[in-house]
């Protein structure tokens, strides 16, 4: 971490990286309001903690950490929330495809309803932003 | 999937691409000689299933699902098959210091009890492959 | 497996023991057309996988896979799956009762939160099939 | 217990300590009621096993029961359950703000996904019964 | 529940149903053995409760209740549980084989990594007991 | 948060509350020691963030903050933590009988098998402790 920046302005900047759409940045914008009226020190760790010093560690980028963050969240089934990562993940570098085959790779490690709970969520998020899929 | 190849036989080419080495294969030969006694049917849907159909899609490369993998193992706690796909992931293409960056990005979404038995696993797994990571 | 079926064959016969009613044939299709802009694969693995491979399978009835898949769905509380598998389980053989007594049962095992959930989704089915079940 | 209740008296008292308001008592009707048709055993459970013999045991108080009963569904992402006891826990002592600080304080252990969904849930509460919360 | 027994009576009645045989009993008795010492109001409720009333009840068999019991237990990876469990089946009045099925059939619902666990429990279960099962 | 204090030093303080035993202390060394070699940051973000900004928020005492993390701990089965925490809840102001109804209090929530398990971490730390509990 540079000397010149806090950890908040790290987080703010890494954050811009993974929300600098419409889309990612409206999703994540909606949980910031959201928590002001009852958690506001939830969406400061947001940004410092899981921005500011997890995902600016340099070892792995942000292309892979969306990777892995749509792992986790698909193995969990928190949907909403693997919403807003299919969004990120998207501004991240990650294809439309690529997020589609992450999800269905995941079958023979949760089975199947995760990964169908999982593939609708990720339609609705294309559908928003206009990706279409190739499928074979 | 080729025309010239029936899907086992593209199981155990593509399997072989994740257990090259004398640590990650002999981890999976001792799963599929310990199901031979009880259900050898399931050691030939992992090779047929799992890696002739799932893994062999070409939309996202090995590194890329061995990132998947770890992620899923990590968030669900199953430690015997996290060391499995350790190994494998090491053989697939992942640096010690990239599959040590992927467990410790998951503390903002598993917490971090699961993340702590992970780097315990990691850490066996390495010395047997006599694997270092540069820490920072 | 026949000699004269392709696993696939195998499948589709397999799924429509399962599914051979309005209701949870309509309910399967829904997911199959819903899978077809995204992911089709997934849909073949489901009939040549998950009913061609593993419900083929000949050392346990379809009335007793009924009752081992909606065992599983109510622990993981995968609730659109459920509602499914409440459905195919009708078909396959369980009574209305039976599907209740199983949910029941797992009280002990996964505490109440999961079997009030899955209740309510046994509820929605039995209207949606006209079923009623004796209480006692 | 008294040798002169049985525990279905136990159990009704005991549970009235945790739903003597508006709110609550009508979360916990519904339950009951939706139980009635389909599995009233189970309702009976709640009352003489949850209530009667587990919740009226001495060596904790209601308050500390409802802080254990909160973290545990937050954990699980039952959310319905949450609800219920989020008005339970206000009901049996629990500031607003101690809810609030209890989700907060499960995000090193579940990761962030759980702790938001549990916060919108505990909001809707809130703003049911009419509760403010001090953010700092 | 006839009205000249207690719930304790049924439990210990229903109980024996299931661990009538050394291994089973031994298992179990280990258990109630280890609750003594810190917590013996849960070896109750395990008689009580879980057998005396849940596992009482007339609408499910006692086999049918061992495979949805193993069903659980191998969906949520507990394992000392799962092998107490596959042995009640066994004695309840599952074969060896339709254990491994019923373990089999979870693949599609929970993913390979919880289903190799189980196999290898069952796998020392049955070696304590002699069973051998046909492989196909 | 003082202005006199960064984080880190606040974390340790908080820590400290925790873990000024010989048993809390040698646990949570532990720990500590073995990320030196593969995640030192882990170790950081445990004091820092987990320490020093979560535990030391004002609005939950030690005492219900040890309460909370042990009822998440048996709910997820992660059991090496389990045992830390035990031991840490011991040290903040937990007595060994509120930590066993703690967990009791579980079993409507998460069932039987993940409150045994816990039961026998327990016993366990409270061996090594030295400590007793009364039964009733």
């Amino acid at each position: 971490m540079s000397t010149h920046e806090t950890r908040h302005e790290v987080g703010l900047k890494k954050l811009s990286e993974f929300t600098d759409t419409n889309s990612a940045q409206s999703t994540h914008d909606k949980i910031s309001e959201s928590l002001k009226d009852i958690a506001p020190a939830v969406g400061e760790w947001i940004t410092d903690f899981a921005y500011g010093e997890v995902y600016s560690r340099t070892g792995l980028g942000n292309r892979d950490r969306a990777l892995v963050t749509i792992s986790t969240l698909v193995t969990q089934g928190t949907e909403p929330q693997l919403a807003l990562h299919i969004n990120t993940g998207l501004t991240a570098g990650l294809s439309g495809n690529e997020i589609v085959e992450a999800i269905m790779h995941l079958v023979p490690y949760t089975g199947f309803p995760r990964v169908l709970n999982a593939l609708e969520v990720a339609k609705t998020v294309f559908a928003e932003r206009g990706i279409t899929v190739e499928t074979e």
